[in-house]
């Protein structure tokens, strides 16, 4: 193990060094449970913030803006002396030498290591319909999808062709998840609470929001009962629900939707194998979800599974299978749940299991430190919950007594408080309440900036034929 | 005139067509003027919002985002049925056949124009610079200033190299006028007041933050006592400030400055004529300012004369010489204001003489429209002030009694409330006096992300060798 890289945090330090890939849900809460622990941590992360995932579809849909939902990492570790935190890509582990290494060819050598990189969005190998189906998982995804948004109705309202402008006015969004339905929902709001009387060539309400499902229902995580409640409270706001419609094909045009047999897909339309095309010039991918990288840089330099999504299957511990001294947490890790003598369960991909594992590899870490032996993970399970739009959502407890479930208003006033209550940042909570109950009285958004559409000017300033200007007196 | 294009508002109207180019705060008046008049409006403008730029600084050094001091422009007309809202490029106009032309192709007839397409930054011939030394015209550009000097610090942390980290932790602000004050004063804030204690290989403390300016004096608009005011208040915020600095050279490495002989800069450091480098990766230009090519392609299609800053030389009445149905105002006029029988005198460059230009140009149209005579403009001074940072400001007013001076925490009170009072929207004032009550306490800043570095995930999210992900079950 090499101590002459640039970032052994202290040379002379004989504490274990642990080093934090990510810092998402899981990362942080790693590193904030190992707070008081006599260990040299450093957290690398390719941002520079710790990102509320659960409202990214608002920064998308224009209702928040991106600091709202974001926290300076090193803000956020400042008075924790122990964490070292430091922006950088990741591209390779020596799971041999004990190091990770980053673009800039620098290496951090660790004795534990965490790895919590995450998941991002995958196009089930059409990794071309990436360009016409952005997907919301960064805030650089988000702002992109909010500048197709807002774009598609500006030039509804400059294009006068009728074909043109209907393919300008339909917004498709691809999956039935809790990402999707937030999105359509919210979709169908922006076309008809917030932008009705802002046009004069077209009427916005009349958009056509498509939400495509490939099952048989919305929000599969959740009870039958609940998709069809969830269901229903989309097509209140206006939203076309297509459920058992696999999508074939996606263009610049719009997409080609294949429609699924009954026993898929119970609201399909038309026969089962029929194919129709959707013209749609915003098309937004809530689809499908796949590992970092990093889960097959371990697979090939350990030797370990990962599953068809890229995901590390890990041990009982959390650890990587013949590196007890590895630990893979949060949507990197295909984990189970272990609860005395019942068969272990497969751990959902949802924020709090990666909370959950996080504060758990570092106990783990805690006790391998001591000599004691590690504990397999148990995931506690405290239900699943979905918001729609204004006034509506779907909840889905889990108590002693049994599942308690409900929608409707209570459910998106349940909803938001569990929202704003996890939101990392005392700022940041107010800001969002703020924010939304602006939002929720006026109908307005906040954040309706065309930014990325917006011409650099320091290179664009000059017409060709123009002059040098000349300098205003006594400036440099 | 062609009744052809798709653009005319309506065909079958009789109303005057009136095309105004740009939504800043000249073409907003301009608009609003005309809310009651029995006239068709065009207001063609390249993004989206209004724009608050008094406050851009603050969204270049991550005080406010980007949404707070963003109106979206059909929002803002959404009551005012004469207008139509258009984004789009004015590429050129044709001053013969009455039309604008968009960089899309289509072209707006108009009966009367309003120009007001504002002003940009110029490098005095030096294009070259504009990689190095951003300016700070648009949301754009802001972000991007705001991305440097957030990764200036980050790679402090990550680059141990004493030589490489002084430059990384050395930020230089051109250009001693108002925005080159803000800039300066508040860099100084974040390295004292809002980083330390977040990093564990410097003291951020310790960054050097310069303002060079190549005249004797900051903030040449005002009486040299405020200027000296000024300058006090930046050095007890520890900003080196430097007059006399002509910049002769800027690369990546940072910039070479000439010393002004003692008549043109009295607080020189070092002989007159003496050259000396700084290195720096943070270089911000706030010096020069260049009217938009609109200004040029006015000269070549008219004959009309242009200034060194290529602004066009306007009738009394704010109308271009030789068209009376073509109005030119804000940053783009080089305008005078006429009062009785005094000499007329320039109007200057800021936000109040755009609006009141606005104002005028409409009404002087109204009149035209009427047949009457028109007006020449007479500018109201009502002062001039400028923010340093944290309680400290200098405001000079214009009062019947004489000036009125002042300077320190009463000035920059005086300069909040008059900010918060003129910037568009209520929604926005709460925003921004919540941020900024927010900041104050706590000296953090609220939108310290560095959104451009962060890679697209949807092209980067796959390893080379890695196979496709698998759907999830029931997911298209």
């Amino acid at each position: 193990m090499s101590m002459s890289t640039t970032h052994a945090p202290s040379p002379v330090s004989a504490r274990p060094r642990i080093v934090i890939v990510g810092c998402g849900f899981g990362g942080l809460e790693a590193a904030r449970a190992l707070a008081d622990a006599d260990v040299d941590i450093t957290v690398v992360d390719r941002t520079n913030h710790h990102l509320f995932q659960p409202l990214l579809y608002q920064v998308a849909t224009a209702g928040l803006a991106s600091p709202a939902i974001s926290a300076p990492i090193r803000r956020l570790f400042r008075e924790q002396r122990n964490v070292t935190s430091l922006l950088g890509e990741v591209v390779d582990i020596d799971t041999q030498g004990q190091a990770v290494l980053l673009q800039t060819g620098e290496s951090l050598p660790y004795d534990h290591l965490v790895v919590a990189a995450g998941a991002t969005h995958s196009y089930f190998g059409r990794d071309e319909w990436a360009a016409h189906a952005p997907g919301i998982k960064t805030l650089a995804d988000a702002t992109e999808v909010r500048r197709r948004i807002l774009m598609a109705y500006e030039e509804a309202e400059r294009i006068h062709d009728p074909v043109q402008r209907e393919a300008l006015l339909t917004f498709v969004v691809i999956g039935g998840g809790p990402t999707g339905v937030e999105m359509a929902g919210t979709l169908a709001e922006i076309s008809r609470r917030t932008l009705p009387g802002e046009f004069r060539h077209f009427e916005p309400s009349h958009a056509h929001v498509l939400l495509l499902e490939g099952g048989s229902r919305v929000l599969q995580a959740m009870p039958p009962e609940l998709s069809r409640r969830a269901e229903e409270q989309l097509k209140a706001l206006g939203v076309d629900v297509r459920t058992g419609a696999k999508v074939t094909h996606i263009d610049e045009q719009g997409l080609e939707v294949e429609t699924a047999s009954p026993a898929e897909g119970a609201a399909a339309a038309g026969e089962a194998g029929a194919r129709y095309t959707i013209r749609s010039k915003t098309v937004i991918w809530a689809a499908g979800v796949a590992a970092s990288p990093l889960g097959r840089i371990l697979q090939r330099h350990t030797g370990c599974e990962t599953d068809r999504a890229g995901r590390v299957t890990v041990e009982a511990d959390l650890s990587l299978p013949g590196h007890p001294e590895v630990w893979v947490i949060g949507d990197l890790a295909a984990a189970r749940s272990h609860h005395g003598n019942e068969l272990p369960k497969p751990v959902p991909g949802v924020s709090p299991a990666a909370k959950q594992m996080g504060r758990h590899a570092a106990a783990n870490l805690r006790r391998r430190l001591q000599g004691q032996a590690t504990l397999p993970f148990h995931y506690r399970d405290y239900g699943n919950l979905a918001t729609i739009g204004r006034n509506s959502a779907v909840v889905d407890l889990t108590s002693p007594v049994g599942p308690i479930r409900f929608s409707g208003w209570t459910a998106w006033l349940f909803w938001l408080v569990a929202h704003i209550y996890f939101l990392i940042g005392f700022r940041n909570r107010l800001m969002v309440l703020f924010d939304w109950a602006s939002a929720y009285w006026s109908s307005q958004r906040y954040a309706r900036i065309i930014a990325n559409n917006e011409p650099h000017r320091s290179r664009a300033a000059r017409a060709p034929d123009q002059p040098p200007a000349a300098p205003p007196p006594g400036e440099a």
